[in-house]
């Protein structure tokens, strides 16, 4: 399958996106969701920021105080070589007890002056971590339009766990907070872009004990609020790229032959980009997957970040039979490149 | 506060309790949910069987296999030296990349033949593990009646994690299998008694990554379906009793203060059992918790069983100011205990 990287990528990067906070440094302008408003292709970025390490030997944090108002953020700072800590994952800072997390993530819009391949940024956070579900951040938007309103889905970071919540917006202006969609710890939310037998429906991604592995389950809505019907319809695969952890991409693309979602999968080496087919009528069917990745950590962008070796898509804007798809690189980039249905469609197995 | 014990207790111990499946032996009878019908104070009860355990060195562990019909129980057996799997809780086997569970639980029906003090159970199953959420066994279920139907609630063990199904039946005859309510991993769901508002309201308990520790969550629905609307209501509380894990216990108690939900609390010692009160119009609302549990594991039953240390009640039956409160006692045995609303009430800070 022929997948064709943009030639300015990384589209953004740490270095060419200006941090927000004060005293701050941008570690990563990645995993956007990707959608149309306004006759142009709009990024809804996750950029991630943590404070200016000015000292070796040392890890300093973001901390959001919410106790106050507007909420303050304060850094917290950890020496290195203090064995109680675990600092081995660039993603987060541990103990035996404790895990937190070494970046704030927030939402910034980027706009492009074309046909989707050149961006330019807004200097200012569109969607800032709000209340106690957010207090560690939000991250890795999916945006999909139904009737004229735009439905945005993103991770909520907080103590209290990884919720799924969800932002209504008709304008980009004005915006409506829904609260908690799915509770810790669940991640990889992605509404269908129209109802199915009169419901909608996503696919969401529970995390669970040792008992089994981070699959993908599809629920269903009347109202985009309560969700039920639960089922598990895509597992890991032993010995495959989707091994040991699949999370559901943007919003699936209604094709011929059934609804096409994009997914990540990772064998805990790599994360990669494959795809399902799911039947028309009855979705929690899967009818087709993919036996290899059509995208996988290649590219130095992909391979050499804030965590090595990432492919990770939520954003994708359909042209005839061309899918321009933006994704995260190495937990540290946004990138983009092209690919076809039909081409995807003709892969699955 | 006075809490007087059952003279009969256990009322139900793996001895007085004949195993159901051939070649497997009674490791508890426990965790029963209490509900009044036809007149008669009925228990279901969470009976726990596994392999007869005939070679020492050797542990046998119950493997249902669903994928013939009727599904298949089947053994496997681990040995005790080998250095790849922790047997150190017995509930459990396992290894760093997976947990297998020792006991096989179904739900039986015991039925009082006087003021719920002494009680008979059936020798079969009335409910079954049904299906692939259902594989590893179903176990602690809740019982609400609303409008004449029954509502079961219960943990589904599985593959897939922990899920939060419901059954509902109007005779105790006829059972409608109404699916997966929460999603992996989520325990503990109570539903309330009645509509507060026009909508159902339970009390769940999901499970989340090291971000946080098990907390007591709200959600709301029109259909006992479709959940949504969740907050945390309740969070364990560093140095007390219900520092290290939380969960609901049976369907709240309507009094004049507010709605009294029994809880279980963990300090990673002991499981003890205490009360937390809800606001009447807005239960998200918790006015007041328990400072000390009202119930400990004291007794020889609750100290010495399969696990030991824990009392753990998910039903009770309301006779004026009386609560008959029905508990797990060690992971092993039922038990009861007579405790005054007004005087748990009075205790609550």
């Amino acid at each position: 399958m022929k997948v064709e990287r943009f030639e300015n990528n990384p589209i953004f990067s740490p270095s060419n996106t200006k941090p927000f906070i004060e005293g701050f440094e941008t570690t990563g302008a990645l995993n956007p969701a990707a959608f149309e408003f306004d006759g142009k292709i709009h990024l809804l970025l996750r950029v991630a920021e943590w404070p200016l390490q000015d000292k070796p030997g040392e890890l300093k944090i973001p901390m959001l105080d919410i106790s106050t108002t507007p909420a303050n953020m304060k850094t917290m700072t950890f020496r290195r070589d203090d064995p109680e800590w675990d600092f081995s994952d660039r993603r987060v800072v541990k103990s035996a007890k404790i895990i937190y997390i070494t970046n704030f993530s927030y939402l910034r819009l980027a706009i492009s002056s074309d046909d989707g391949v050149n961006f330019t940024m807004h200097d200012s956070p569109l969607l800032w971590p709000d209340g106690k579900y957010e207090s560690f951040g939000i991250e890795d938007p999916r945006v999909v339009e139904i009737d004229g309103e735009y439905l945005i889905t993103y991770s909520a970071i907080s103590r209290h766990g990884v919720t799924s919540n969800l932002v209504c917006t008709k304008d980009w202006k004005n915006f409506e907070r829904k609260g908690v969609l799915f509770v810790p710890d669940n991640k990889d939310i992605c509404i269908f872009p129209e109802k199915i037998g009169g419901r909608y429906v996503c696919l969401h991604r529970p995390s669970q004990s040792m008992l089994g592995k981070p699959d993908i389950w599809m629920a269903f809505s009347d109202d985009l609020i309560h969700w039920g019907g639960h089922e598990c319809v895509m597992q890991t695969r032993p010995g495959k790229w989707d091994s040991a952890r699949i999370g559901c991409g943007p919003s699936p693309i209604k094709t011929g032959k059934g609804w096409l979602s994009l997914y990540h999968g990772s064998d805990n080496r790599n994360y990669y980009m494959g795809a399902a087919l799911h039947d028309l009528e009855d979705p929690r069917k899967v009818i087709a997957r993919s036996e290899t990745p059509f995208l996988s950590p290649e590219a130095e962008y992909e391979k050499h970040g804030f965590y090595n070796n990432v492919v990770f898509c939520n954003g994708c804007v359909v042209r005839g039979d061309e899918i321009l798809v933006y994704y995260g690189a190495a937990d540290a980039f946004t990138a983009g490149c092209k690919v076809k249905i039909s081409e995807i469609l003709a892969s699955l197995k």
